[in-house]
């Protein structure tokens, strides 16, 4: 079953086409031992919420789930009244790969604005920030964020502070969807907390599967009084776990020490280099600034054709041909080296016509 | 973090406290090769489908998801229409730890019958069934049977059967909850198909964490027509995993042999000792057959403080005291013999009257 | 188009047969002048809240909705966060009548006991108040009473009152269906807020159409600190309507003076001689106390087919024949005559054997 | 409590400020015969599906709702799978009205396309209908389109067709909100079928309260194949109205003859004087065609001010100062000339400002 994977092939597509850093899994191993009480109540739940704490401050509260869209949807239903709606880009995952669960699941509305970048300012905030107090209307509640974001760029400590003080002054509540939050303080040089908690965010999603997981993430309140019933949520929502321990202490193995900055640093740095070369290239359109793990960059059709018969990649736009080039904790130089010099050659060759004979010169 | 557990205490409160097989972990060890494409394109997730077809019949598709919930929730929302309703017993985990996730996150209805010993017959059935057609009604549309029961019961393959045709004669389709369906097999000695496909049952909540997964379930659908939208309802209700493989290959190594049968017989064969020896104590009245892995028995109030010293186990009537012993995969011998020792020591000792000291001969 | 309803048949099926009083239709074109402000920012809206405080009290805050599943829904999600749940009694109109819109639109759960009666009491309560806390138990947060109730008796003062001090001691609030409270309180010959407010009901589902309106319900808030968001709930739900005078003017008609009082006491008074007339009879099994507007009898097969011919009326329970005869605001004592007359006659018929002709003397 | 309103004054807040038409509330009052069978089963509900039908084909299925939100929840719910989603306007009224209900209530996820003038075009449709068959997108799978546009447009017959047919080519329905269908038909000077069951919609919200109804509007069926299970839907949606003779009595009223026409007609009428006269001031900003009954200007604010104490309107966009002028089935030529009387006086005057006193010359 395996032959096909021997080859190492490292994909361009997603983080979450690479598997599990070893680290976790060996602290998946060391926790298979003997029986813990199931649904959180074991030591290394307890273990990760001390982990978090020391990561995001004391006040923080750590509830594991398991996955992003589960993370994402808890927070924001523990956020919001019945009538609640969510602030975001059009972008946001919440809004574009989650089919619908915010809404379906957890009875929310979204209201979406247009961020070139991936990034919300309270400018665009405010195009949605209204009605309050109109039946009507589903009454903005929560400014959602992601950090880094959908396009790979990253929010700075003080666009963080800036829209939560906006958020707050409006009376909403923000979240921030930190699926790669890591890649996010990889990238600013700077601890977890001072993206987050130290600018006044309420509520994280706090990224584990992109970031070498084998599965897990978790909602960490950083302000309780943003948040009600996160723990009976969590499990009419379907994302509690009853051997709890099993997640909780691949968390605490990619928070406990450095493996988050480490991974999520190497994942930056493969993204750079990528970036780098393809800049080198030159004839090449790039769409976004890379500061996180991923870089966008327009491929002619031939060029994309040619990459695709040894690396999956995402299409981020079939009508201009923007694909998405997104490197994970285990990408290596020569994975990157070696996309680069393919991409190189495709660029060389004429692309075929269409449905006839390749060009000759 | 791990000394309070290498003394290998063995609970009796649920097979969610135990582990994960060591087979099972090292399948998950073996699957951490490679990129593979994320959401179910992988080796692993294909090897599953043939490993449940060789178990389940070839019309079986199998859809990994994340927990016992998930799986309940997703089976019987693919099975309804929206004005759709679940027939089931009181006691189904559907109707009494999943916190309304079938109403909740399902938008479902369950149309509940009291079921002495666990198990629903066509009679039990026929208190639901009727108002079809009827707009003010919830329409029932799924019989929904757990195969083991909550109450450690068994139905057998002609009292599914019997179910099962009763149901289709009225229109509706049968769900059962396998979340411990392994342990019904190896009480009856029967393939898995023997209590399920050939009985006509449509749609399988397929058990694994119970029976020594690190997590995960699945939804096998055994008759296609039953069934609309699964895949995307299964990320809608965000039970898709990224890394699937993890899942899969989980599932894999659990049912491509024999380990789902051994896991499971050693748990019940557990239990029918540990009931052996409390029928040989005598003074004990134990509520329910032992059929599967776990024993109801009602302990005096002084007997179950003595054991919780050591064990954990479950309340099951707080009124009447009636506990549930629960065994899983990995209890030993030795577990049981020391839990009926203690319970035999506790018996003797006269009870310590309420606030006051233990009492003296 | 009327020509066959001159006839004036009153059927005995259901009160929402009967069509609107004279008065309420009067009230509606009374209404009917200029332009007003819509969604209740209305005089008779405005006016509608004086008449119910003088009904129930100073506290009392009345939002008038369209239907008896709205306001239930509406009053039950006000009262609870999403992961809570609902006692009621088996027979609830909540639980029967509303194909599953508590919980498919207000993802509740309904936690049902059966009550012989259709009252609940302390005791019911308690075998569905449990498990609070346990994250995996939909929490137990409202308990609803139906005042009269769906089996057509009637809960004293007395009766709702200790319901409301046990709901209330064990953190639980008290919703009210008052689909019927007109009936109730005619027959207990005491004022509205004898039976709610002064009992600590906390909300009140207050009826209307099943008394004479042409369509119209309010939910009526007691004690203000059991809900949240009854006006953003009110939209979301679908019950808000634009032009609200018609709905309030109809209301305020009903309860402004004693049309709620004549109109309940009479329809109370033809069930009262119905059932003196049954009795006389003698021969039949009338199954409940008739204390509000229905009686419910057991008809032999032959004698219910011979009233079908003229009037209908509703089977209760298939298996053992019981009707239910349900009178209305305009019922007239001819109506009630002429029913017993033809069912002394039906029942002086011996029964015509099945498939066969008449059985002869 | 009449008295404020015999000065007659009407609004151009909203038609549903409007009362009902006097031949809408006789036909209620014809009515209020005797008893017929609740929920539907009334002559008045059989004689709509025969008007409905004249207007709108043989194949058309009518069934009467309680209001606007509900027919649009109603529709789209029946049209859709769980996974479904809605492709439609930012402007759209179940985008922007409901608090979600399209959301909360019917679990359906709206995909927002920006329209200037309010209309999709086929072109706009495609920037949302994508990604079909991707289990991570909710599933296009309804375009909605209003007719007339909430922002007082016209969709062409040419138009509607075109975009039903790119729509049935993506293999997507068609739903129309025709809360203002007849103003749309009045401005065309068509019949309601050429604007919908000719052009291939499928679902049409027909429209009632806001054309001289008490309250009451429809959902239609014009192709059978395109919905499942709407009578279940709209008693589980909370729609089903038991008196239901009464609300399709006041629909039979208005689309049985040419009343529906006659008063879309005035309402438009009204409208065009409106523009016209303010066309004629000259100096003020008109924002929208205007095709039916609402005229969108840009005033000033000391203008708006002083139209303010007189007339109530609504704001539609505050930073720009654009205001809504809409006109109803009663609103008369008197009214339209008061009001444009009254904006060339507050134009005269120059604007006071801002904290001061008013400029003098």
């Amino acid at each position: 079953m395996t032959e096909q994977h021997t080859s190492g092939v490292h994909h361009f597509a997603s983080d979450n086409y690479a598997g599990a850093h070893p680290e976790v899994l060996a602290a998946v191993a060391a926790a298979n031992v003997g029986h813990v009480p199931a649904y959180g109540d074991d030591p290394w739940t307890a273990r990760l919420q001390d982990v978090v704490r020391a990561q995001l401050g004391e006040q923080a509260v750590t509830y594991p789930v398991l996955n992003g869209t589960g993370a994402n949807v808890l927070a924001l239903q523990a956020m919001l009244p019945r009538w609640g709606a969510v602030i975001c880009t059009e972008a946001a995952h919440v809004n574009t790969d989650e089919n619908g669960a915010p809404e379906r699941v957890g009875g929310l509305k979204l209201l979406t604005v247009a961020a070139p970048d991936g990034r919300l300012t309270p400018e665009l905030v405010d195009r949605q920030a209204w009605g309050f107090g109109d039946v009507h209307r589903a009454q903005p509640g929560v400014v959602s964020l992601t950090q880094a974001t959908e396009l790979g760029t990253v929010y700075t400590p003080e666009a963080v502070r800036e829209l939560c003080d906006h958020a707050h002054a409006r009376g909403m509540r923000v979240h921030m969807d930190g699926a790669r939050i890591a890649n996010a303080a990889a990238h600013l040089g700077l601890p977890l907390r001072a993206l987050t908690t130290d600018c006044g965010v309420d509520v994280l999603s706090l990224g584990g599967t992109k970031n070498g997981l084998l599965l897990g993430e978790a909602v960490v309140v950083l302000d309780p009084s943003a948040v009600v019933g996160v723990d009976f949520l969590r499990k009419a929502d379907m994302q509690l776990t009853s051997k709890m321990r099993f997640v909780s202490a691949q968390l605490v193995a990619l928070y406990e020490g450095d493996l988050w900055l480490r991974s999520a640093g190497r994942a930056n740095a493969m993204a750079a280099r990528l970036r780098a070369g393809i800049d080198a290239i030159g004839s090449l359109d790039v769409v976004q600034p890379t500061e996180a793990n991923a870089v966008f960059v327009r491929l002619p059709a031939h060029v994309a054709r040619a990459l695709r018969r040894r690396w999956r990649f995402y299409d981020w736009d079939a009508a201009d041909g923007t694909v998405r080039l997104m490197c994970a904790f285990d990408t290596t130089e020569q994975d990157v080296d070696e996309l680069l010099a393919a991409l190189a050659d495709a660029l060389d060759d004429a692309p075929a016509p269409e449905g006839g004979a390749p060009a000759t010169p």
